[in-house]
């Protein structure tokens, strides 16, 4: 491994860099947001910076992250998406839930002539993310929630995806029907929920998604492009 | 669950926390020195203080953390142990590798008449200690190493026991050794490292523990006092 890159400041985005403190190297990507948050906790020091080196990720520029500039290399490009703060960074925030610009990105990445898009967490699709995600070679996507409120539902949660920063798969405003007419080669929802019902692989959800085009990731899963 | 009790500041006490924040209500014990380094982190506010109460664990003193006082409730002690400072402190902490009282602790609870001893990590044993654990109905101990420099001779790691802060299980200024005099209901070994061969159901040193009157933890261990 040479590099990680956080797509935000939350918990699930940063914590598990605390299992990666037996001195591996690597160098870690975040925009200067998150790479602030992470100086701001003491304990990610578990990461040697003499062997992670902590790197600022610009938003529209692209850099290389890994391997030989070029066609060999991976050329990653942060681009800023609707979201919100950091649950646990909420109340010293106060009202501002949109957040900052910086505060949850996509990636789009570039190795080989191809292009991927990874956005795990997106609050609304912005006429730039369409613009930037058409003609993606993969696109991984948001699929957090079927409906905004299935939390509230099923009893799990106190609130909406819209209140957390995710749009939901179904329904007219719903990822489905927004990216509908773009062109994608492959489609992939990530960063489900444990309610959302495409997860049962038998559901008439499930049915709903693949037929307009979209799968589900798994652990393990590999893809040629 | 009530209460969560940390016995240091390590990642490994600590960063289990990040996975408790689905707004469940308990109380937090840690000393001022450990809560410190909580407040120090801001990401450890995912645990919502209207719900987790953060309680100062005294040394040397009897506290009741669950439960209604007396023979039916739970009592905790927390006792200094010999250990070090958590590993990324060490470069803010500088030489100062012992670290100071409250950085490593054990626990004496007791309830319903019988009282246990919880010591995962300990550089070195004092009078004080053996004196506490003694008649102990049950002490759970710091077995991470069998061998002081097992991790060097393997190759997995570039330091000893001693530098990690636990002294080792066997050899005459082992474990076994050093509490073999005491009257002590059941030893158990817990903290065991992946490097050490007692993990190994049929190897000689599991045997030789096994006939020292030791056990080792395992998953899903239950015991009957």
């Amino acid at each position: 491994m040479q590099a990680v890159l956080l797509t935000g400041g939350e918990i699930d985005n940063m914590a598990g860099l605390l299992t990666m403190r037996e001195r591996q190297a690597f160098s870690l990507w975040a925009t200067r947001q998150v790479l602030t948050m992470l100086d701001d906790n003491p304990i990610f020091e578990a990461l040697d910076r003499d062997l992670v080196q902590r790197c600022p990720l610009p938003l529209d520029r692209s850099v290389a992250i890994a391997g030989p500039e070029g066609e060999l290399g991976i050329r990653v490009l942060a681009f800023p998406v609707p979201g919100k703060v950091p649950l646990y960074l909420e109340k010293q925030a106060g009202g501002d839930l949109a957040g900052s610009a910086e505060g949850s990105i996509g990636l789009e990445i570039s190795a080989g002539g191809k292009t991927i898009h990874y956005v795990p967490g997106c609050a609304s699709l912005t006429p730039g993310i369409r613009t930037r995600i058409n003609r993606s070679d993969l696109l991984f996507f948001d699929g957090t929630l079927w409906n905004d409120d299935e939390m509230i539902a099923a009893g799990t949660g106190q609130k909406t995806g819209r209140r957390m920063g995710h749009m939901s798969i179904s329904g007219p405003e719903g990822s489905i029907a927004l990216l509908g007419d773009l062109e994608i080669g492959r489609k992939i929802f990530i960063h489900v929920n444990n309610s959302n019902p495409v997860l049962l692989a038998h559901s008439p959800q499930r049915a709903e998604l693949n037929r307009a085009g979209w799968d589900i990731a798994a652990d393990g899963m590999e893809i040629d492009l």
